[in-house]
C-alpha cells in the first residue's frame, strides 16, 4: 500500500473516533473505487489493524496496533537530534546488522535501526535473541563519539540507565540491571544491550548499540518462561511501545551529553543505584575462568571489581554472573 | 583471460627460460589458434608482462612483474594457518573497506586482502593513502583474537616490528618506526599500519590490520616526495613484494602466537629498540590539544608515556607526533 493511501485511511477513521465511515466516503477521500478500498483494508489488517465491516455502513476501526514506523516515532519525539533519522523496517534479519552495514559509509550520527520483527536477532556472544513480531522494541542506536576504544563498556551503562528510567517513567515498574548488560524485572529478564563497534586501535569510528526490549509478549516458548518476562506480563496490560522508544531516545541523548560534557560519575552512581548484583556474592564466569566473590562496584571504565575469598580483586572486563545465593 | 589458460602460457615460457616459443607450439600448449594466442599475449602484457614477439621465432618473456595474486603468494609462504586463505583483487576501493565488508559475515581467521591498486586507499583518521598499481604491498591482515578492544593498540604494535624485520631480513634496510603506525626509512614515510576492530563492548569479533608498504616506486608526486620514500629508491634497486608479503605474514604469526602465550613484554622490547621517538624530545598533537615533552616510552596498552616541562606525565593514546628539534 502507497505510505499516502494508508495515512488518508488512518486519518479518516481517527476523525471518525471509532463510528463507521462508508465504503463510498473512504474511497472519495482516497481517491479510488470502493473496490481498491476493500484491498486497501484487507492490507492494513495484515499490518495488524482490526477493522470491522459492516454492510451499509461501511468499516471501523477496533484495534490500531502500536507500531514503531518513523511516522509513529517522530511524533512526539522529544530530542534535539537523537532519532530524527530513523530507518524503519518491518522485517529484518538483525536490526544491529543493519546498522553495521550502514556503518559502512558515511551516517548521521544518532541514525536509530528499528524493526517490528527479527529473523536472526542476537545477543551478546553471538548469542539468539527471541524477538517476534509486534511485541517488543528490536532497535540500534548509531553513535560517533569521539573517543577510544577502552571507552566503549560505558555505553552500555549508560543505555542501561536509560532504559531502566524509561521504564520507570512509562510504567512505574521498577527493573534492575544485570551487569554487564541485562535488565531484570523480578529476577527474569526483559532487556538486553549489546554495544558494539568499529574503530580504529585508538578512535571509534562508530559504536551501534543494539537494545531488545520485551513488552508487549503475553506469554513465552517454554524453554524461555522461566528466565525471561515482558513489561506486559509484570504489569498486567500492554504498554506503548512507540512511548517507551521515544523516552529511551530522550534519556541516551541526555546521558551521552552528560557524559561527554561531565565524564561518567553521575551515570555510575545511578547505575550502581539500579544494580542488582553491586555488594552480592557471585559467580562470574568469564571466558577462562570461573571466580567466586563479592562484587565491590564498577570502574570509570565500566569495569567490575570483584574480591575473592582469599582477598584478592579481580578486574573483571567481561563474564556472564550469577548471584550466588548458597554464599550468602 | 582464463587463468588455466595464463597459468599454461606461464610455464611454457617458464620452461623455455628466456629462450623464444613458437606461436605454433603455444597453441597447441594451450588447445587454441595461434590468433587467439596474440589475443592471450597482449592481455598478459596489459597485466605488466614484458613480451617479445619476432617474426618466425615466435615469444618471449623478457621480464615478469612482480605479482601478488593468490598463486604468488602461497608458493612459499611458511606460516601455519595466516594468509591460507587469500583474496586477490587486481584493483579495489579499499583492501581495509574490502576486508570489513568480509568481515559482516563468519570468515576464516588468518584471510589477508591484497590489491595491486586501491582507488581510495586510506590511512588512519580517514586520511587518504597513495597506491598506485605494481609498485607497492596494500593489504589487510584479518584476525580473530578473543580479547577485549582495549587490547587493540597493541596489534599497530606487533605489526610494526613484523614489518620493521621482514623488511630488514629481505633487503637489508634498517627501518625505525614513528609512534604509533608508521616507519621510516631515513626520515621519510614508507609504511602505514591502520588497525581497526570491530567488537562488542567487551570482547574484539574482528580485528582489520591495514598495512601499506612503499616497494617499487621509483619516484613519488611532488607533494609527497619530502615525506615518503620507498624500498626500491632507499635500496637503488627492486625488491620483491611477493617476498616480503610471505616474510611479514610469517612475522606477524610468529609474533602472535608469542603475544597471545607469552603477553606483550618481548614485543614491547623489539619495538622500542627499532622506534625512533622513545627518549626524544617531541611534539604530540591530539585531536583536542598539542603537547610538548619527552617521550618516555610505551605501557603495556600501546599508551605513549610523554613528561611534560612541568613534570606531568601524559598518556597519550592517539596524536601525530613529531620529534622536537628545537629543543634537542
Amino acid at each position: 500500500m502507497q505510505s499516502s493511501v494508508k495515512q488518508k485511511l488512518l486519518e479518516a477513521f481517527s476523525e471518525a473516533n471509532g463510528e463507521f465511515v462508508s465504503g463510498q466516503a473512504l474511497a472519495e477521500i482516497v481517491g479510488c473505487s470502493r473496490t481498491a478500498i476493500w484491498k486497501h483494508i484487507e492490507a492494513l489488517r495484515s499490518e495488524g489493524f482490526e477493522l470491522e465491516a459492516v454492510r451499509k455502513k461501511g468499516y471501523r476501526i477496533i484495534h490500531k496496533p502500536d507500531k514503531v514506523t518513523e511516522n509513529e516515532l517522530l511524533i512526539g519525539l522529544q530530542t534535539e537530534w537523537l532519532g530524527k533519522e530513523i530507518v524503519f523496517k518491518e522485517t529484518t534479519d538483525s536490526t544491529q546488522k543493519e546498522a553495521h552495514r550502514l556503518a559502512q559509509e558515511p551516517f548521521k550520527e544518532g541514525t536509530v535501526v528499528i524493526a517490528e520483527e527479527q529473523t536472526a536477532g542476537r545477543g551478546r556472544m553471538a548469542r539468539e535473541w527471541h524477538s517476534p513480531k509486534y511485541t517488543g522494541i528490536w532497535m540500534s542506536v548509531m553513535l560517533k563519539p569521539a573517543l577510544p576504544p577502552y571507552k566503549a563498556p560505558q555505553f552500555t551503562l549508560i543505555t542501561a540507565v536509560a532504559v531502566v528510567e524509561a521504564i520507570r517513567e512509562v510504567t512505574g515498574l521498577e527493573p534492575e540491571i544485570k551487569w554487564p548488560n541485562d535488565i531484570l524485572l523480578n529476577g527474569k529478564k526483559i532487556t538486553g544491550i549489546l554495544t558494539e563497534l568499529q574503530a580504529d586501535a585508538d578512535q571509534i569510528h562508530s559504536i551501534i548499540i543494539g537494545i531488545g526490549l520485551n513488552v508487549n509478549q503475553k506469554e513465552f516458548p517454554e524453554e524461555l518462561a522461566e528466565i525471561a518476562t515482558s513489561l506486559a506480563i509484570e504489569k498486567g496490560e500492554p504498554v506503548s511501545r512507540s512511548q517507551l522508544v521515544q523516552e529511551i531516545l530522550k534519556n541516551i541523548e541526555t546521558y551521552y551529553h552528560v557524559y561527554m560534557k561531565d565524564g561518567f560519575t553521575d551515570i555510575k552512581k545511578r547505575w550502581e543505584k539500579y544494580a542488582v548484583s553491586i555488594g552480592k556474592q557471585i559467580i562470574a564466569r568469564t571466558v577462562t575462568a570461573t571466580i567466586k566473590g563479592k562484587a565491590l562496584g564498577i570502574t570509570e571504565e565500566g569495569v567490575l571489581k570483584l574480591l575473592d575469598d582469599e582477598g584478592t580483586i579481580h578486574d573483571i572486563y567481561s563474564a556472564d554472573i550469577e548471584i550466588n545465593k548458597t554464599a550468602e
